[in-house]
């Protein structure tokens, strides 16, 4: 009997090969963040990361191929986002069935192209192929300062953790959908406050927060009550649901104020909350209220 | 009733979407050539392509790992190589069914890391994902010396035209799945003959041929004779068989001689031949013997 490797286990495998041998001077971060971190040129790191939406796994067979353009690019350009990064280049894998239609194509690619033209980014290249089941890779290439990438493993002890939005209740909304990427932010954010580590909740709260403390050797200890929940949506959901997309980072106490706070929230008419804050290593990474919890996020896989 | 678009119609149309706007000083070249041509630093450029392989399309059920990471990642070294570039970094998506084994995937990325690990390549990241069938996307980063990109496009009347190796019969000689891309031979060709136009021939002498006249706005004449069959194979297996994988490239007459294919045959072990001249542009972009043919290359999609 076969059975299935869970995302996790594959991810894990797949650092066990990737990484090491030839990382060097060349390869600043390779597997196991939101984007790799490459050397660019004196003043710009390079940053690289993919996505792929498949038919029946990530939609369903019927849905606008305007809505499938927007996720596409928005979920790769969430994680150049929390490097706080820069999108330059797309590389695009179309894996159309025989039934896909010259109008759904056409209209799929004039979105994506209006779109990557919002963020200033260009698909410079990629590759079609006949699939069974529509199936869409999106490499981009983006830059950052150079040695400015914010990593998840930074996080001190004694660090604030925050969360952009509000988090929860995203696919009832179909926010899941038509959600916008953070780059703004998070630019603003790298530039005023320095994080210490940052990420885009992509599986919810509960299990990236578990990511970001064990790639930082800690433990993230979240208040409850400071979860900012979406509208008629429990603490449970909001933190499990997944596919928010807002950014989650940590930052050092002293570079944090509420005038900061003010400033962010009024510019960007976006809440920025702080939910705990980094702890030393304990049994668990992660702790709501003082405890363990065995939630789990939400599973793309 | 859908009509089925065909792989060229889908690449006109991302190419009258995404090229132009953003082109500019960072994007020396966009869609339309085996890679992206993208600006890095001072020294080199920056190369960018992708491919697919997915099952029953480019493989089927049942084909062993080792030959499948094998053939991934040369189908994109090709690409590299058709530009005279150096493969640095790997971006991977991996989308595996839940019938794919722990087993199987393990084989897979040990197959891959070694074979990455041949040409001094990293895989640096990438995404996992659930499909109905396995697809497997590598985006390829490469670099080449500022300004040497050997594009298609730049191919001169009276140019001779040459090939690499012998062609056809690859499927049935199961050298499709087992070739070696032609990075090194394409570098010493770049180095010594500083090629006027180059691509890899991946659909068959007589499709791409007619790709790399029309980049030049040139037609190409074909001596039937000169074309290097390879063994039990006759010329119109030869030309229109594809996944040769071997090198066209174009060279002004006054940069080769008899001594340049003899010391790249020696150092190579592999056939150098000029099968024919670019000429002015005529009423078809390929003449064999002097005459119009309607032979299709292979058609993947």
């Amino acid at each position: 009997m076969t059975i299935a490797m869970r995302e996790q286990e594959i991810i894990t495998l797949a650092g066990s090969f990737f990484t090491g041998k030839r990382a060097g001077k060349e390869i600043l971060k390779g597997i196991g963040d939101d984007c790799a971190v490459l050397r660019y040129n004196d003043k710009w790191d390079l940053l690289a990361t993919c996505d792929t939406l498949t038919e029946n796994t990530h939609f369903l067979k019927g849905t606008k191929p305007e809505l499938l353009a927007h996720k596409l690019l928005a979920v790769n350009l969430s994680d150049i986002a929390s490097m706080a990064g820069i999108p330059l280049w797309g590389i695009l894998s179309l894996g159309a069935p025989k039934t896909a239609s010259a109008a759904f194509l056409t209209r799929f690619m004039a979105a994506l192209a209006r779109e990557a033209d919002k963020y200033k980014l260009s698909i410079v290249g990629g590759d079609t192929v006949r699939c069974d089941a529509l199936t869409l890779t999106l490499t981009l290439i983006g830059k950052v300062e150079r040695g400015r990438a914010v990593l998840r493993s930074g996080a001190k002890a004694g660090d604030l953790v925050l969360v952009t939005g509000s988090l929860g209740n995203t696919f009832k909304s179909g926010r899941h959908l038509s959600f916008e990427p953070r780059i703004k932010e998070a630019r603003w954010l790298s530039e005023k406050l320095f994080p210490s580590a940052m990420m885009d909740l992509s599986d919810g709260l509960c299990e990236d927060g578990r990511r970001l403390a064990l790639a930082s050797k800690l433990t993230m200890a979240i208040n409850g009550d400071a979860v900012p929940c979406a509208k008629n949506c429990g603490l449970p959901e909001a933190i499990t649901g997944g596919e928010d997309f807002e950014l989650l980072l940590t930052v050092p106490k002293n570079r944090f104020s509420a005038e900061i706070k003010k400033r962010f929230e009024k510019k960007f008419s976006l809440k920025l909350t702080v939910v705990g804050e980094m702890k030393k290593a304990g049994k668990h990474p992660l702790l709501i209220d003082g405890k363990e919890n065995d939630w789990t996020g939400y599973a793309h896989f």
